[in-house]
C-alpha cells in the first residue's frame, strides 16, 4: 500500500509533534504536494519539510482544516481493523466508568477517530460522521461497530453543521438493523426517551451527565426553573431527585411533549410544568408575575458558534444569567452552563460575577463542572473541551 | 460607633466594585488617610476618592494587601454578631452538601470572612487566623463558633506562612474545650484520623475530597502508587475502594505511621505498603526495579509558592509527572494534582501533554477536578481557586 504524501512547510510540524491532530491548509507545502491533486477523504502520509513521516491522515481539500491524523504509526491505515481497535479502546474506558450502556462511545479526536462521534443508547447507536475521511469509510465504521457492539440498530445522524465545511450533504438514514423513533436511556438513575431521528444533535446530550448529578443535594424540596429544557435532561432529573416543583421552558413544542412523557416515565409528572416560548420573554413574564425559584438552570444552546460572535455572544450570556438570577429566592442556586467552545470558563465566571454585582448579590461558585469522562479532553486540542457548568450560590450582599 | 476612614485613590475603587475584597497599599490615598496612623487589625470604612462609602474592612498596615472587606453594609461591623451570621450562612451551605460534619466550614474571602479558615472534624474545630483583622477578634471568633456549633474543642493552628506577612507570630494553642492529638473524620465513606496539632496545615486536606471520590471506578483490583501521600488521603481511599495493592511514598516517617494506622482503621492494611524517602529518588528506584502501576497519583506540595517561582516550579511539575508516567502500565491512569495557586490549569494540562509526547504516549484527560464545594470560588478573587486534579488516561500512541 502506497499512500500519497502531504508535505508540511518548515516548522509547520510543531503543532503535530506537540500532539495536535489537525493540519491547516496554509501549513501545506502545496508546491510540492498540491492539495488540489487529492480526493476528498483520501488517506495520506503527513511529512515534515524534510520528508520525515509524522502520521497518517485523511484529507478535506476544501476545508481550512485540510487533514486530520488518525495514527502516528505507518502500519495502521484507517480501515476496519484500526476502527475495531480504536472502538475497543474507547469502549474499555466507558465500561470502566459507567455501569450501564448509555454514553458517548466515540468522541472524535480524543479517541483518535477525528470526525467520528458515536452515542450509545443500549442496543442502539447514533453515529455522526463529520469529515470527508470518515465519510469515505462509513461502511467500515458500520461493520466495525457491528463487530464490536452487536447493536440492534445504527442510525446515521449525518446532519451536523460541521459537514457543510467539508462539502458533505446533510442526511439522516438508517445504517444498520432498525432504530425506533425514540430510544430509552438511563442517566444518573433517571429514565428518558430520546428522539434520535429528529432531536437536537444525536437526540441526547450526555455531556452534562456529571453536572446534572450534582443537582441532587440542591433541589430536594425546592422550586426549580429549567431554561432551554429541550426534553428535560436537567428538569426531569431535578424532579426525580426530589424537587417540589419544576418548570421547564423551551421554544419547541415537540421537546416539551417529551418533557412530559419523560416526567411520566419517572412518576414525577404532577410536579412538573412546561412553558412554550422564547426564554427571555418567559423570564420577563415570570419576573412581572413575581415568581421566585430556589434553583434556576440556564443551559442555552451555543450563543457563540464562531470566534467573531464572541462579543455578541457574551452579551447574550450576560443578559440570560442576569435575568435568571433576578428570579432566585434569597439563598438560591444558579446553574450557569455553556456549550460554546469559544466561551472560556473565565469569561463565564466574569459574566456571573458581573451579573451578581449589578444586582448587589454575593455570589460564590461551589462547583466548576465540565463535560463528563465519556467526552475526554485531548490536552493538545483545546477545541475538545467545550462544556462549562458553574454552580453559583447567590446570597444578599 | 465611628470608624476611621481609608480613602482610595481615584479609580482604585474599580476592583472593589467588581466584587474583590482586597485593597492594595498603593491604592490608598495616604496623603488623606495615612496607613501608618492605623493600628494592626483596626476596622475602617473604605471610601472612594470622592469619599463615598464602599465597605467595612480591617487593616494590615504593613502588608501589600493592606485592607480586606468583610461587609458592604456600614451597619455590619466585624463583631460577634456578624461572625455568628456569617458562620450560619457558611454552615447552611455545608449542611446542604454533606451528610456528615467533616468539611471546611469557613473558607476566608468566599465566606466573606477574609483571613479566617475553619475546618470541622465533627465536634472539633481547627481554626487558622491569617490576618491582623481576624487576630484582633480572635475571642469573638471563638465565642461565635461556640454559640453556633457547640464544639467539644477548638484548636488554633495559627502557624500558617501567611501570618508572617501580617507580622503575626506562629503559634499553636487550644482555643476552647479540649482537642485530642488526633481527631477522627470520614471522607467518601472512608475513616481517618488526622494529626491536627502537628500535621500539615489544619491536619487534613478536605480540598481534594471530590477528586478522591473519583478514584473509585479506576482502582478496583488495580495496583496504585500514591506519591507525597502524607497520611494516606488518596492511598487509603484507593485501598478502601478496592485496589489490590497501594504503595504510599512520603518523606515523613510520622505521616507514614499514620498511613498505616488509617489503613488499619479501614481493614486494608494488608494491601498497603509505605516507602519513606524523597519522591523523585523513589520514582527512579521503582523504575530501575521494573515496577509498574495501573494508577499513579501525583499530588505534591505547592511547588510554586510565589509568582517568581513559576518557571522553576513548572519544571518541577514536569519532572514529577513525566517520571510518574513512566511507571504506568500500558493502559494506565495518572492523577496529576496541584495545589499551587500560581499554576494555571492550562499549564498543568500542557505539562501532562508534553510529558506524554516525550514518552510517545496518547494521553486524554477524562476528568478535570477542582477543590470541593466547601472551598467555594469567589468569582472576583482568582486566588480563591487553587486545586487542580487532572485524571489522565495514558495509552500507547
Amino acid at each position: 500500500m502506497s499512500l500519497p504524501g502531504l508535505r508540511l512547510k518548515s516548522n509547520a510540524d510543531r503543532r503535530i509533534k506537540a500532539g495536535h491532530l489537525w493540519v491547516f491548509s496554509n501549513e501545506v507545502d502545496i508546491a510540492q504536494t498540491p492539495l488540489t491533486a487529492l480526493e476528498s477523504g483520501q488517506e495520506v502520509t503527513i511529512e515534515n519539510a524534510s520528508g520525515k513521516f509524522l502520521g497518517l491522515a485523511t484529507v478535506s481539500p476544501n476545508n481550512l482544516v485540510c487533514a486530520r491524523l488518525h495514527s502516528r504509526d505507518a502500519s495502521h491505515p484507517l480501515d476496519k481493523s484500526l476502527l475495531v481497535h480504536r472502538l475497543k479502546v474507547a469502549l474499555s474506558l466507558r465500561q470502566r466508568l459507567f455501569e450501564q450502556p448509555f454514553y458517548r462511545l466515540v468522541y472524535g479526536d480524543s479517541d483518535l477517530l477525528p470526525g467520528l462521534v458515536v452515542d450509545r443508547f443500549g442496543d442502539y447507536l447514533v453515529v455522526q460522521i463529520n469529515t470527508c475521511g470518515m465519510q469515505r469509510v462509513q461502511d467500515a465504521i458500520i461493520e466495525a461497530l457491528v463487530q464490536v457492539l452487536k447493536p440492534a440498530g445504527i442510525l446515521l445522524r449525518n446532519d451536523s453543521g460541521a459537514r457543510a465545511l467539508e462539502g458533505l450533504p446533510a442526511t439522516v438514514e438508517l445504517g444498520f438493523g432498525e432504530v425506533p423513533e425514540r430510544v430509552a436511556l438511563v442517566e444518573n438513575g433517571v429514565q428518558f426517551e430520546a428522539p434520535v431521528w429528529t432531536g437536537q444533535k444525536t437526540g441526547w446530550f450526555y455531556d452534562h451527565r456529571v453536572n446534572r448529578a450534582r443537582l441532587a443535594p440542591w433541589v430536594k424540596g425546592k422550586r426549580v426553573l429549567d431554561l432551554f429544557s429541550y426534553i428535560g435532561g436537567w428538569g426531569v432529573q431535578a424532579a426525580a431527585f426530589g424537587a417540589s416543583e419544576v418548570m421547564c421552558v423551551d421554544s419547541s413544542a415537540p421537546a416539551l411533549d417529551l418533557v412530559e412523557q419523560n416526567a411520566a416515565l419517572n412518576g414525577v409528572a404532577e410536579r412538573m410544568s412546561v412553558v412554550e416560548g422564547n426564554v427571555l420573554d418567559a423570564l420577563r413574564e415570570l419576573k412581572n408575575a413575581g415568581e421566585k425559584f430556589d434553583v434556576v438552570i440556564a443551559d442555552p444552546p451555543a450563543f457563540i458558534k464562531k470566534r467573531k460572535d464572541i462579543r455578541n455572544g457574551e452579551q447574550a450570556y450576560r443578559r440570560l444569567n442576569e435575568q435568571a438570577m433576578r428570579l432566585l429566592n434569597r439563598d438560591g442556586l444558579l446553574v450557569s452552563a455553556s456549550c460554546s467552545m469559544h466561551l472560556a470558563e473565565d469569561s463565564l465566571r466574569d459574566i456571573v460575577n458581573a451579573s451578581a454585582r449589578h444586582l448587589d448579590r454575593h455570589l460564590v461558585i461551589t462547583e466548576r463542572g465540565f463535560q463528563g469522562p465519556d467526552h475526554p479532553l485531548h490536552p493538545a486540542i483545546p477545541e475538545t473541551g467545550y462544556i462549562k457548568a458553574l454552580f453559583c450560590r447567590v446570597l444578599p450582599a
